[in-house]
């Protein structure tokens, strides 16, 4: 089970710059009551593992016999499934089958290094947009489909669609040409979705039992809505989140694992996290950061930079290997104290060293403990952070599921690329373009 | 040749958030002035475009001839080299030889994954530590130097070593048993240091020629001088971005490269930045960001979020790649508006469309553009942000060149894994590890 350290952020520990149990636990109650009354219907992610698995399993049997598998989705349709190609099968391509290719830009060169590489008579092509609106996805769910067509491939072999259950171009596309599609819980939004088919259609292609991170995430779900706090480390971490900001000024949360398989996660948390909360002016920015690499990185600027950070460590206590340094040169002091000690004895200890640093000079931290990386902590980790994140937003009284912000830069993407109704945005992109430039 | 769009951060562009053209001049003209006086030896880095590259074009004609090239290293060892793989050779090892990782961290499930795909008989290992005393990079090179003997190779054909010219444990190993060895110039620091045979080897094992990267740094090199600000887009940088945090208090610098090719890039960058500014209690965080994907991860937090931040666009004028997005389904807008445009249009766009968004809503902006992504305007955006990046440390009136903050960690770590000398640190994890945790 996950764990959660809060010791270092109290004042205890760490003095004037901490914060209260107190006042953790009247934030942590209040977050257990504002998720408790279920004010927005996109809290629904939360019931994910009740989902029936049965044709996600089906179609990822099928695409099993590709040879390569070609995922389209950006945001919330792309960082989940990143998460669990790394984290649960680290260098798969240079090892397993079929080989896993992430879009998630309209990047022209990495689309042609991926052309190069795959054959599109083997490949399976999954396009995920809940909306089907999704520009990015869309052009190059385009390009593709233009090319299966041009080879007189069979589009039902070579897509399958995850969107929306009812409505949007992918829903339409799929039943007009009998597209196999997967859909995306009506209630359930783009960066809460991990759990949906976005990421467990994926886990299946990658021969994960996708049932042991829905059971996780059952156990974390159940435990969100306890009263007894010693169950419910989620209200306290967010609690302990919320405070470190309002009371304590400290408007960036670093997210440092210390294990390369959860660098992903770093990513995808900081989606999740920045656009659930990042409006009205509140919100904190969340830092991708990984251990023990950002040592030689980051640690200079959160020890003696500005006092405007919390580091919340992840560490592993198992890491599934017990690869040995050997004991060598015992004349060179600085080889010779490395022998017999294992690799991940230096990772764990480096991660204790660094938040025992960080906790000596007074600076915030948190600390949440996996036993290892498997389906099941992937799960419990995924639910985890979901819940965390919601109740935040509770706590700072905003909708923690809706991006108006990113409105107005998609409708100038529509203005300048010809999209009928957007005639106006087009006139300002070419005004903006006319404009004097202060360029050197 | 690189150019600066700085029209964003100016007061008349944004309003009273932004900055004059006026006080961005006087602090250029302080920057130009404080690294025209050479007040750290460190800033010789700025020459390394006069280095010899005879030896690393000998020794990368040698390796070029091995099937795997393993690079262990960590922080300003590592990043660089990620960098030059990355822009200059993506997804190079499904397509090109020798095969090369790069073990930037002590995780034993990578190492584990690393050494089931390579052959040690085909394996050319480049050990990379200024100090020769980096106890991740160590602990990594003693195992593989266990297994080179193990396997009864020679190991003066498995290791080429990268480190000071003339002190620590890897110079006295490379004298002791005739190992390979490349030199970073004294002066050079490990996060200025990937003009140095840290990149450069890889560089040119990669068949890139190095000497077009340097060619590069040289051309900014010389305009850092120059007091005449047309000519100097690197002073007015660091300005710009040092005024927004000292007058405008905007404490996050977002680095946001358009080009899946310059991910990586923005790791380089944010090590660059964090280590050699933050530093009593000064400096910005830099934040690693990416373009268009991450306008679907971040862009919210940007637009409606804390006033906190400054965003560094980089664009990519040209893509090298001019995929075309077909014209279909002419019944559906949502897909019909796509067709006819080039990816790289859609990508360009969408770096508009943001800035312009962003501008709209008075967030501060810069863009730097690059014409295209070659060796030479690699070079370029190295030398210039290492420029901007010292010349700004020299404005906050720190050491750009120092990392006093990371010693106590390392401290901890040498007295938990009982290094001589460090028994007091060791007996402080103790007492830490006995002290009561709040858990749960």
């Amino acid at each position: 089970m996950i764990k959660l350290d809060f010791s270092n952020i109290l004042s205890e520990e760490i003095g004037e710059g901490g914060i209260s149990i107190n006042e953790i636990e009247i934030n942590a109650r209040k977050a257990i009551s504002l998720i408790s009354s279920r004010p927005y219907k996109e809290l629904d992610f939360i019931e994910l593992y009740r989902q029936d698995l049965s044709k996600v399993k089906e179609l990822a049997k099928k695409a099993r016999d590709y040879e390569y598998f070609v995922l389209l989705g950006i945001g919330g349709s792309a960082l989940g499934p990143k998460v669990i190609l790394e984290a649960l099968s680290p260098m798969h391509n240079l090892k397993k089958k079929p080989k896993v290719f992430i879009y998630d830009n309209v990047d022209p060169v990495t689309f042609k290094n991926i052309i190069e590489v795959i054959d599109l008579k083997k490949t399976l092509i999954n396009v995920i947009s809940k909306s089907g609106a999704t520009s990015e996805t869309l052009a190059s769910f385009l390009i593709f489909w233009r090319m299966i067509r041009d080879k007189r491939l069979d589009v039902k072999e070579h897509f399958v669609f995850t969107t929306d259950p009812e409505k949007g171009n992918l829903k339409r596309l799929a039943e007009e040409y009998e597209i196999p599609c997967l859909s995306i819980p009506k209630n359930v939004v783009g960066r809460y979705s991990v759990l949906s088919p976005v990421g467990v259609f994926l886990a299946e292609v990658l021969g994960i039992k996708s049932e042991e991170m829905l059971e996780a995430a059952k156990e974390i779900s159940e435990k969100a809505f306890s009263e007894n706090l010693k169950e419910n480390p989620m209200a306290v971490a967010a609690s302990s989140l919320y405070l470190m900001d309002r009371v304590k000024g400290r408007k960036i949360v670093v997210f440092l694992p210390y294990s390369d398989r959860l660098k992903t996660l770093s990513e995808w948390f900081c989606q999740l996290w920045a656009e659930s909360l990042g409006k009205e002016g509140k919100g904190t920015t969340p830092y991708p950061s990984l251990g023990t690499t950002d040592q030689h990185s980051q640690l200079q600027l959160w020890m003696e930079g500005p006092e405007d950070k919390v580091i919340v460590f992840i560490s592993v206590e198992r890491h599934d290997c017990q690869e040995e340094i050997p004991e060598e040169f015992h004349d060179i002091e600085g080889l010779r104290f490395l022998g017999g000690h294992t690799l991940e004895e230096l990772m764990n200890t480096e991660q204790l060293a660094t938040e025992m640093a960080l906790t000596m000079n007074k600076k915030p931290n948190l600390k949440i403990i996996l036993p290892k990386i498997n389906p099941y902590s992937i799960g419990q980790i995924f639910q985890f952070l979901q819940i965390v994140t919601a109740m935040t937003g509770l706590l700072y009284e905003i909708n923690p599921f809706n991006q108006p912000g990113v409105e107005l830069g998609k409708r100038l993407t529509y203005g300048a690329m010809g999209k009928r109704g957007f005639e106006s945005e087009g006139e300002e992109i070419k005004d903006y373009l006319k404009r004097q430039r202060f360029m050197i």
